[in-house]
């Protein structure tokens, strides 16, 4: 493609209204335009890096024996109803009425409808398993949507969705998935971590993130320095590798703490370190309250904490009714004779010494153990893990386990075990081998294509620009002409790119009359893998240069080669 | 591909609520399924055939210098409003409101968001001509969705806008785009006609459709024997070869003719044909009353009457207004003495001796002549063309000009001129050399991609099944292995399998444990343009069955050369 034939209107200004890196740099490159708050216009380079993806998907999922299949986009009311999810389902779910008053909405996601296909169509254990995708326009309509491409309201999604006779095999194809799935990123030339994550809203009970590593990403996960696990932090384990909180044995004292409520207050008026202390928060769990344990320089994690005592609702009491339950105010609650149920986190098992709250206003205690003040506590994984913790996974076997380290990561795929939670309101009944009704168990698969192109920005790009990975690069190499009116410039630079053509590289001949500065910005911006730079000096020696978007320098290449140098990295770097 | 993997869950019955044979064999071929009104699942088959279809449009278009982008489905109100179109676009056009209350639409057409993405983004001449398409889905919310893919609520189209300096260019594009259309068609497969067509509500002054031709086809278009002329029959020009309407003089002589009001009674009454009739119809042009004539064995065409006397609202007159206007009931109109502007059709110039209505109740004329009874009528083109007719493109060269055939037909695709319909109100403006704004020329051109999988059907099926071309089939080739039970079938089977996928050809083998018949009808009713039978009795022999689905008799093929066979016959077949 020439550039005088390309809708490509990159922008000198980082436009004022884009907040994160993905963002500003598709808009500046000429990539994509904003419609309406979430919704967007793809400019032809953008949707090439969309269709790049999209087609790694497919090929890894056909080849994964996946069956691809389109569903509408306007889903019928009646099958969310059927699935409860109609009224349970926030706003983000569009719904509308058509000319006739019948409700429909924009589909978010498609269990619902993709189930009534299978549940109408497939009757035998002989048509099991199955595995259908789509690759499709979503829909949801975010409160506040944001990050571009990350967090908008129409977007390109895969989504697969899996049919099986029995767990066993639901398993079985969970973990191909998985396998596949890792496979796609990887060809994507992305990093990445896949993490075991909180199952949410969606339901199920077993869940991988696929993450690609970015600091804008808005996860926190946590992953060993040593074996393959990796978490959500809201769900990942971890060892405290802290001092074990024995200070020895001591009498209860009570210590004046005028209006210090926070621990680190009260840590820098006592001199002690926030892990010396018992840090106590009043929940009501599923309306009951109770007292929740962890060392001080700890969190609690909610989704561990729900897990362990098994309620469905869950929150923090507020400060008249930690007052009423403890006698004191809010910053002041302590596990001494505290008259309510009491869960622990297991760092705080046998220690010793501690420095908690007095349930008494302006008051706390030195002096604080276990089993003089706490011994019924229930005890329990229930803090939020972070770095420097070790791993629990490869603590048992390994003489020293791995460190848990934390990242940032953007979720670009998740694959979900179902179970029943769909085929049984809706009725994805099959006949067993026996002749017997039997329920379907399912799995569904995700990918964010439009995601994946806005992550793999954020996770390549320098100061200048874009640094496209090679297999999901809109146009893999530019050539640019420094001075297209020079006769001997513009003849070799359409050479190289006829034989690039003809070799099948995706490449761009700028062939504007623009300064040779504005050219290499632009091809900065836009990321280009590589660029061939034909100018008059070189040629004289017949010589161009080529450069990798990576490299600082360029090489110099004889003109007759250059082609066939470039076309050859291109194909090692494609993956 | 084997059948035991695949969802294709074909139907031995016709589907009750299927009114067309591609909807009928859609369904019966597990390719389609019905999720409400006019909107449906594509089945992996039927994705594959719109898979086809959509890949040779990019690719003819992509060779063309056009360029892809992506736009939002949901449209926001204000680009409607800017180019009226939120008023005047009928209930087709679904509106809906977002969570924050503000108005959006599901998209059926594009003019406004393209114009919108070309507006804030084209400034110079330089950056024109663009000619940007996307191919996505759209809703369009029919009242009385029907016929399957033919008249859908949501369905994929390619939609593409073209962005000029001037006419010139424009209508160069336009040249270019038409001729591009038909190597799309024609490199599908299908039988078609470019046709002069009405614009229609869209807008703009210059439209070709092309039709599909198929005995179902909604369009009835009429094309000449000889030259490339077609048209749709609303706007066709022909020229009446039946005999000239001279009579020879006579007296005018009125006639008795109680309760006779239909030309098809007064004709039978009189003994005379009713081409020596001269129908008289009443309208209201613009508010104003005025009589319309024509041959009696003719039809008035309102596209051209409109046409021929400028007006922009034209509708006939009722009963009571015929009344007024002419002293009689409806059925006893004609030209002798009215009191109305008299406007008549070319082929009445000159008539003599006619039989009109006398403007009296129960009452015709004879003796009606165009010199004596209406000498002021102003004459022109205003009759329906019809089969038979003789040519009038080439007519004036050719000593024997050709007929005009009647086809039904199935729109397509079309090309639109739009001029400045949208640019204008919209503001789409650039520079020019001289550095003076000015507004663009713009051109529309839309193809129906699910649609040409169904007109394709509608054109091509028999009595089994559907009977696809080969540029779009789904797969291009069945391998039947009769007893999969029999370890020889299996393996020669299982071989020509390997040796057609490794060719690259789109094949499936049908593994399943079924009889040889119901693969048979299976392979039919899908439609594979190949099969290849493997059973015991030829694998005795050596030899397998090669069949192409439109031919009577299978070629009976050495086994080891069968898979190279049908390879060929494919690639020769592919287009």
């Amino acid at each position: 493609m020439r550039t005088t034939k390309l809708l490509l209107p990159t922008l000198k200004e980082d436009p004022a209204d884009a907040d994160v890196v993905s963002h500003k740099l598709l808009l500046r490159a000429g990539m994509l335009r904003q419609v309406a708050r979430g919704i967007y216009d793809f400019l032809p380079l953008g949707l090439r890096a969309v269709h790049k993806v999209a087609r790694i998907v497919r090929e890894e999922l056909d080849l994964a024996g996946c069956q691809e299949v389109l569903l509408p986009l306007v889903s019928p009311a009646e099958l969310w109803q059927e699935s409860e999810r109609w009224d349970k389902y926030g706003k983000e779910l569009l719904r509308i009425k058509d000319r006739h008053d019948r409700e429909f909405c924009l589909g978010p996601t498609h269990e619902e409808v993709m189930t009534d296909l299978v549940r109408r169509d497939v009757r035998s254990y002989r048509d099991l398993p199955l595995n259908l995708y789509q690759i499709a326009t979503k829909f949801r309509d975010e409160i506040r949507p944001r990050f571009g491409l990350m967090r908008g309201r129409e977007f390109i999604m895969k989504d697969g969705y899996s049919f099986h006779v029995d767990y066993e095999d639901c398993r079985r194809e969970y973990e191909n998935m998985r396998a596949v799935y890792t496979r796609i990123f990887r060809r994507c030339g992305l990093t990445f971590r896949v993490v075991e994550a909180d199952t949410g809203a969606i339901g199920g009970s077993m869940s991988h993130e696929f993450q690609v590593l970015a600091e804008s990403g808005e996860d926190l996960i946590l992953s060993c320095s040593k074996c393959e696990y990796a978490a959500n932090v809201e769900k990942a384990l971890g060892k405290s590798t802290g001092a074990e909180p024995r200070y020895g044995h001591s009498t209860l004292e009570k210590v004046e703490t005028p209006d210090l409520r926070t621990i680190d207050e009260v840590s820098a008026f006592m001199s002690e370190p926030p892990e010396r202390f018992v840090k106590t928060l009043i929940y009501f769990a599923d309306g009951k309250a109770l007292a929740v344990l962890c060392r001080g320089d700890d969190q609690i994690s909610e989704i561990k904490l729900r897990a362990l005592i098994k309620c469905s609702e869950l929150r923090l009491a507020d400060g008249e009714e930690i007052e009423q339950l403890t006698g004191a105010p809010q910053g002041f609650a302590g596990p001494v004779a505290i008259e309510l149920r009491l869960v622990a986190d297991q760092t705080l098992r046998g220690c010793e010494g501690m420095v908690s709250g007095a349930n008494k206003k302006d008051a706390h205690y030195r002096g604080v153990d276990h089993e003089a003040h706490f011994p019924d506590a229930q005890f329990g994984d229930v803090r939020v893990a972070k770095a420097g913790d070790a791993c629990l996974r490869c603590s048992p076997n390994a003489a020293e386990p791995g460190l848990l380290e934390a990242h940032r990561g953007i979720e670009v795929g998740q694959v979900f075990y179902l179970g029943q939670k769909y085929s049984q309101p809706l009725g994805a009944t099959f006949l067993d081998a026996d002749g017997n009704e039997r329920i379907m168990e399912m799995g569904t698969y995700g990918i964010g294509i439009t995601r994946t192109v806005a992550a793999a920005i954020e996770q390549n790009h320098d100061e200048r620009g874009i640094v496209w990975p090679v297999a999901i690069a809109p146009y893999e190499v530019v050539i640019v002409a420094t001075k297209w009116d020079d006769d001997a410039v513009r003849e070799a630079s359409e050479a190289i790119y006829e034989e690039l053509r003809a070799a099948g590289i995706d490449c761009v001949l700028d062939d504007r009359d623009e300064r040779a500065g504005v050219k290499f910005n632009d091809a900065d911006l836009v990321g280009y893998p590589f660029r061939i730079t034909v100018g008059p000096r070189g040629l004289k020696d017949g010589k161009v240069e080529c450069k990798a978007r990576t490299a600082t320098d360029a090489d110099e290449i004889a003109i007759a080669e250059a082609a066939g140098h470039v076309a050859s990295l291109v194909r090692q770097a494609r993956g």
